[in-house]
């Protein structure tokens, strides 16, 4: 199908800081490298403060603003509402979107809360029975391709039985005590700190790579730095200007659990922005009955990948160079070594969310994915709350 | 100075290919994330074959296509001309965009000649004196972060004086005997083979590095794979289908040599398509009196440094993360730890060219940057055909 | 003082497989390379089989042997026992060994049981008050040049206040079902699994580099193959041949537990020996608040360090290859860059014991802290058993 | 065989300094891991200083010490010589000791000088044919597992048509310009440089690994510090103090060239002792039609290993740690993934050694392989002494 033979879907996106410049990015470039059956149009950016909203808009090519994000929803040119805000606007933008038949996209963890994650789950499976309305919550490392390779090899037998998985999302940004203290350390608007922010996405690539959910957990969190001087004026992504007062930290600094996979394999979990020279290192490891991989962020675009059949004389450790046409989401680039980057993984979500709605499919990670973290999440912070105590999760509906 | 009032500058874009995407993606790209005192418009695409053009056009928003570069060239709305093509046609083009008052963007290696490349920095100076005509060489990967970083420690004395290079290239795409021969292996088209191709890169990325030329080389080559099967019909980018006849290769699958840099560092440089495991390791270690600094593309991201300041025994060498804001580049990125990729450094490329082009500077790498790598690839070949003898060159005027 | 002029120290060793070869190496070579004030004298060794114990005596200088370890202990000229016999019997001969006035040192784990444990470091402590008997457990990781320059970098300050730690051993010897059902996998011989065996390692480990106890865990245990062959007549060390009966398998595979150390830091740990492709990973990682480290005995002469008072434009982790003679024990060995392998740890134990002993002072680790392993490993298998409840630990006394 | 019943030849080592001591750790340990038909006895040690002697002999368990090598060579109960001195004395003491009847083991460069070499080479084939006595040169690094197990991969076929050799040994004891003016810096003592010293050991490698010989070399070489102190008193190994006198360093700090092996292939060396930060990196890469390796000396316990036969997609680089009891020399040590060191080469050395003479064979490499690899090490001299000029070598007879 031609171009200009497709039709176009209206985005409609709110926010407009790091997320939503990552948002802009998979938006723009989903149909130049990927060949979805419908077309993005950057229809409208939402945020409240016009200005700034403006200059993402001018940046990314999006066509107009809006500084409600009522008026956004509500308008016809918008086919899909892509959610870039804080943890607690989720729920009410997301379940207002669904009830105005809108598509949503919104970005992880799907909310502060499991009432509310729940809320939204349950509007959006009504949304897709009764109006055809798609939803996805924006895991976006599923898509970086070693992690989406990592899964296809669990899901072949490749590893065989999973034995044990070591999941780590290590930061240092915190680190310093003079930090300022964010919205993202405050627990009204972020919900928890290392463990909604970062947890969560370790939570759920050890789901997804290993299709198994996490059945009970032990946890211990610490806050390691409990005061911190407030933010200046200029707060903007992750950095911000300090002003003279001084707040208290109602976040997390670090959450570490172990735990059970459904299958009974043994788990460990680590959260922290207190791990001195870690940047952003998400790294997993998964060994089964037949082989490992293990996986590493700063190194986005290798996969290690151990096979027990190989006799250890001439065995151990692979480093793949996850850049070979036959990986998930590489073809479309470049030639093989030619590595790919952070925001790449927001084009391939465009591109599959663009997919999924022309096509009428469900898309994956679904909002009863998200509220399935959230559940994960809840059980941590329950087992933290009781002195690391056993907590057992039910099982995904 | 807000977007809307900056002034427009048109590009014509010619070639559509790997390089074509390359940079159409850079220049899309470029006032998202930096801030060039001009903005791009994508005006025109020029290509032979005109739906293939198209459809690299509707990918990436070029306003029109041109199947005769003559016409992009004299387009008036097109300020900028972006050459994409093999390298036996860049001097005819370039030649024909410097004398019609266009800046020039042209794709590496300059030429496949020193005498073309020799006309080519003469027309780009004329211009550039006569005209205020901009014109630069395609050394993208200048344009990573931890290659400019690493220029940046050398020139602030922090390795100390240069004594020892090693330059890589390491490719393996060719040694499957039954790959086809492509135009790459043309000396009628490519020139050479991975000497002009790849070995162009390091000749380059050393001398950059360290700010010292190459002063004389020792140098073999080698065509491992003497004959192959032509290409089918749709042959694109680096790949491409078979036929059932057979052809000569006429380029060099392997160049490696010795030489000297202008301050009396002893260097060696091996370019090689046949370096069976690497995909695209252009690898870089430069070794001080003061420090040293290794860098592989493999893993792009990374800066390996060391200080002989140091004591030993905390000493040793550095993963430098190449992803803090201070580090060339990355400021207008995305926070520490999350990486760029391959193409970022075409945004790098168009962000640079278009500052320099609306600022009336002459940007770098110049033409006669690149006849200067020419010269000296012509020197290697021209040890290599004397049996390994050496060749002087002279240093750059 | 010249070797002809020094004391000399008699050796009796128990055991002559794996452990006792291990323990012979250190023992002939630590006056070759170090300076103890007392020469050893390789006297006798013990082993029921006295075939096979003068096998070994015979390869590596073993004066004599004796079959009955009572008969050895009773020796006027066995100074000190050397007991390398399974963890079942240390305590009745610990015992008998320091009421005959013999200074003792004892592989790790201390006992299979605190209660022996407990009796065993009463004793020594006994012994050292009553008859300057010394006494020390073979926790020999604690010599491998890269750990003991790890602990002198946390004493030293330099990477502040521990908030993190990782500790990891990581084999994979049991993934093949079919691996028969040594000692190593039999409760009332070797008291328990991974944990006691490999988890002991990182235990002891994590609380020698940060100086800090284990103050309380939960964990998780897991015993994935529950059924193997039994072992023929030639087992020795790690392997064995397999017999037609089968057996259950009354240790666990592997154990993970999350714990608080007594100065407020967060930690993981996992030992296993299901971690396919991993083959004898011992990693250990401490974040504190001024810098990091991280090490891997796979990669035993490297330490990786950082230190967070570089900015991070020019740091990250360093690695250190500790060969340089100011790293302990390095300087006898060889110049810088020459690597030492895992039996070095045995000649820097015998040299510190022989030390200790000659000098009249109490060698580290202790009786007393192999008890306080021992306490950590019940506290381990306590949580385990109850669902992982929250299980603290008294502090040492 | 039983070890009593075992013939005993008696070894005459000469030289107790740093090799002195990495071969007596060798010729004491050989029989305790090993099982050469012959067991060896440390009859004597032999240096000018007694005292020094008299020192290593105490540590190592030398019987006695000759202050004069005839004397050593002269004894009866000498079966072996042993020759750890400097380079300009090996020819007189191996001719003489060949002419005696003793078996030679040399340590390399073989000699300063090809002529040297030359009259070395022929009286070893003469002893060896008229008297059955053995000779070997001491190319301990081939005895490195990982290295012998690149050969045997080479042998077996698994990396195919070798096309390209990349072999460095980097250094960096001499980048301080203070560094004294030992022997190992005076033509007269050590006949060249870098180059004799550690390229010596890449020339053998190379040769040794991919079984065939370089045929030709183009090479530059350098002295970037011209003038050092002279040292002091306490010379020993590679470090010494300082006295006030200065000299002329007469030897080369660094060579490098390019060459081509007897099957074609093309190959990169480079030998220096200016690479800062890099202690003892002999890396060695081969490039083969079917696969690759990589081997660096830092990490000397790992083989990367990468067949073209596993699809891209999954393939790559393999780390394998070389310790498994299938790989050359590795099985009489330790269990899986428990590192082996530097000095372990010397052991296998001395097994290999004792096993040759005990069974009457002649061990390699060669007194004809060290005569040919001071062949290659003369045409890299002339070479960079005649600028560079290609200079063929004459295959080995």
């Amino acid at each position: 199908m031609a171009a200009e033979d497709k039709p176009t879907l209206g985005v409609g996106m709110i926010g407009y800081s790091f997320m939503g410049r990552a948002h802009s990015q998979g938006w723009r470039g989903a149909h130049s490298f990927f060949d979805p059956p419908a077309l993005p149009r950057l229809v409208a950016i939402g945020g409240r403060d016009a200005a700034a909203a403006q200059e993402t808009a001018d940046r990314f090519g999006w066509e107009s603003v809006e500084t409600d994000w009522r008026e956004l929803i509500a308008r016809p040119d918008v086919d899909i509402v892509d959610i870039c805000t804080p943890g607690d606007t989720h729920a009410e933008i997301a379940v207002a979107a669904l009830a105005a038949g809108k598509h949503v996209l919104c970005e992880k963890p799907l909310a502060n809360t499991v009432e509310e994650a729940a809320t939204m789950a349950a509007a959006a499976a009504d949304a897709a029975r009764d109006r055809g309305v798609r939803s996805m919550v924006g895991f976006t490392y599923r898509r970086v391709p070693a992690i989406a390779y990592a899964r296809k090899l669990v899901q072949d037998g490749r590893i065989g039985e999973v034995r044990h998985v070591r999941a780590q999302y290590l930061q240092d940004w915190l680190v310093d005590p003079e930090a300022p203290l964010t919205w993202r350390l405050q627990k009204e608007r972020a919900g928890s700190g290392a463990l909604g922010d970062i947890g969560a996405h370790i939570i759920d690539l050890t789901q997804f790579v290993t299709g198994e959910s996490v059945a009970g957990v032990s946890a211990l969190t610490e806050t390691f730095v409990k005061e911190r001087p407030l933010p200046g004026d200029t707060a903007r992504g992750l950095s911000a200007d300090v002003s003279e007062g001084r707040g208290q930290v109602t976040v997390d600094d670090a959450a570490i659990f172990v735990g059970r996979l459904a299958g009974g394999a043994l788990a460990t979990f680590e959260a922290t922005r207190f791990a001195t020279g870690r940047k952003n290192a998400i790294r997993l490891e998964v060994n089964g009955s037949r082989g490992s991989l293990a996986f590493d962020f700063e190194n986005m675009n290798v996969l290690w990948l151990h096979d027990a059949a190989v006799p250890a004389v001439d065995g151990g450790f692979t480093r793949v160079l996850v850049t070979e046409p036959e990986h998930p989401y590489v073809a479309p680039w470049w030639p093989q070594g030619h590595l790919l980057g952070y925001e790449h993984g927001f084009t391939h979500q465009a591109a599959d969310f663009l997919t999924a709605v022309a096509e009428g499919a469900d898309p994956t990670p679904s909002f009863a994915d998200g509220l399935q973290v959230q559940t994960v999440l809840a059980a941590v912070e329950r087992s933290a709350a009781s002195g690391a105590a056993w907590t057992p999760i039910a099982p995904p509906s």
